[in-house]
């Protein structure tokens, strides 16, 4: 059976989002993709946190190399057993935990991780801790696989033969999942791809990924999503989510709202990928929109495109209210945006 | 009292858009602005029609070049009598036509103005032909005056205290002096500007033309409209359009639909400006949109943003239906999009 890697583009497969070479984290560097396929080597969790903090990966991204960057200094502290000290891991925790404020899963999971390792410390550490991190993300990604396949099954489901289907920004391995069993089943979908300024997650990874696992995308700037809409030239409107809130309120980045708005006029049904939905939040209120450099939007690559004293504004984020929603894909299936809380305290 | 030039940013004044002089034709270089002033020199006819061709000016500057093109062939007739052939005018006539295939109003005026020419050397050409095209320009510049400040006080009437503005692409000098006439009025008031992709000219032209009228103006991207909205910072959505028909469709640059929609999800009214609505054409199918490289999508200031053999799509227009129109500013006033074929039926 086809692993999720056998499903990935380039820049998806977890070996080349990071992995631990020589004595260094290498992490797989997007901000160069797809001119060149790059890593940034690390040897040490500061190097690794600047890294992460300097867009060098993004999105799903940083929760693998936080984890992998404590693999590297459990490995250390193996080699080096005087200093195998509970503090160096809450230390390091606290330092990439901080790289991405709004990452409540990488957050999460870093604290769990730091919690097995404090217990094998202080129970006076019978196997190394290297295989103790190394189980935990062996464990991680086996689920996550899990999450992603479930996903992307339900997620091929809602896509018909001749679709077209609009994306926005860099939905990652669960859209691209989705895409790829799509195409397994022999359907034939357009795939439309905004560029997604000022960043351009869409021209840089979106559309160089589908276009890699065989899939026929087309890019368009950001403007355009409503006129290939009204063309009749989509079906579908597919996006990840940042955060999706116990009743059904999406954040994701900036762009994803108007499309919204847009596919809901012309009556396309809107569904988000969430594979993780955050049941501590409700309402619009309880998702804080990140204001970025607004230097970001008057350049492009480094190029100035207006006045230098120019006054610019960059919300990174949209919110997107449920009733825009037709059905959030997660792992445990197509769930009403209002269904969400219901679904998932069934579990507890 | 002012003129219309006394309100116009720099690349607005007729001087600086086109004018003649040691027997060139200099026109305003729109590509290289705002990072610099500069003027492209032709001499000929032909090169004028190859400067409009490759953007040197754009909106409504092709339609003042083509005509001081004409101007330029009747010094140069005035010079060599001999020459003084109707042929040379017709020719003139059809190379600069065919600079904007879309451009109705410019192929409109230069029909009138050969007319004008060839009927006086048909009768013996007892005036200049200088002076005939002179006189013509001044005509049109005096008539379009006229419009505009029509137009600007309706525009600015609408206009209330506290408001903010989003616009799209480069809406030129009804829309600029709908806001320096605001202004004048002692309004506070917001706009915002998307950067308009691929061609820039929100970042290039607009917002730089609002902030030297002195207007408080940010800059954001083609995806951040809607934000925007929800963050109730907009309260009036106005543009230029390139066509209305007589039924109320309007035809502008791609990313004015998506607003418009976006605009009528939030309750804010959309009013664009047309100074010159076009009878002949009715409905949505009535409305050609034209489809340029799209080559100009992968690239950003001559710098590639995705894959080289990425496929992309470039449909230069957005068609937006009446029913999201909320009133037409014209040079009768505010119309309502369906009244637009009534009100200029009554003149004829």
């Amino acid at each position: 059976m086809k692993k999720l890697d056998d499903y990935m583009p380039f820049i998806l497969k977890l070996e080349n989002i990071v992995r631990i070479e020589n004595n260094r984290i290498l992490i797989g560097d997007r901000r160069a993709y797809p001119a060149s396929k790059e890593f940034v080597e690390c040897s040490s969790v500061e190097e690794a946190a600047a890294a992460i903090e300097s867009m060098v990966t993004q999105g799903g991204g940083p929760l693998w190399v936080a984890l992998h960057a404590v693999k590297f200094l459990a490995v250390q502290a193996d080699a080096r057993k005087t200093e195998k000290i509970p503090e160096i891991f809450i230390s390091a925790k606290k330092r990439l935990q901080q790289t991405r404020p709004t990452n409540t899963t990488m957050a999460r999971k870093l604290e769990e991780l730091t919690n097995l390792i404090i217990t094998e410390i202080n129970n006076g550490n019978k196997i190394s801790l290297e295989k103790i991190v190394g189980d935990y993300i062996d464990e991680q990604r086996s689920s996550y696989e899990k999450s992603a396949f479930a996903m992307a099954e339900t997620g091929a489901a809602l896509i018909n033969n001749g679709d077209g289907i609009l994306t926005m920004c860099f939905a990652e391995t669960t859209f691209i999942l989705t895409i790829a069993l799509a195409l397994e089943q022999g359907k034939n979908i357009k795939i439309f791809s905004p560029e997604t300024r000022p960043y351009l997650q869409g021209a840089r990874l979106t559309a160089p990924s589908l276009m890699e696992i065989g899939a026929d995308v087309t890019l368009i700037t950001d403007g355009m999503g409503a006129y290939v809409m009204s063309e009749g030239k989509i079906q579908k409107y597919m996006t990840a989510v940042d955060i999706i809130t116990a009743d059904g309120w999406a954040a994701n980045k900036i762009g994803t709202f108007q499309n919204a708005i847009s596919a809901n006029y012309h009556g396309i049904p809107y569904f988000p990928l969430a594979i993780d939905p955050d049941l501590s939040r409700k309402g619009r209120s309880s998702i804080v929109i990140e204001e970025r450099n607004p230097e970001e939007v008057k350049y492009i690559k480094g190029i100035l495109i207006t006045r230098e004293d120019m006054k610019a504004y960059y919300p990174a984020f949209d919110i997107i209210p449920p009733h825009l929603i037709a059905g959030v894909i997660t792992p445990k299936g197509l769930l009403s945006p209002y269904g969400i809380e219901k679904a998932y305290s069934e579990d507890k």
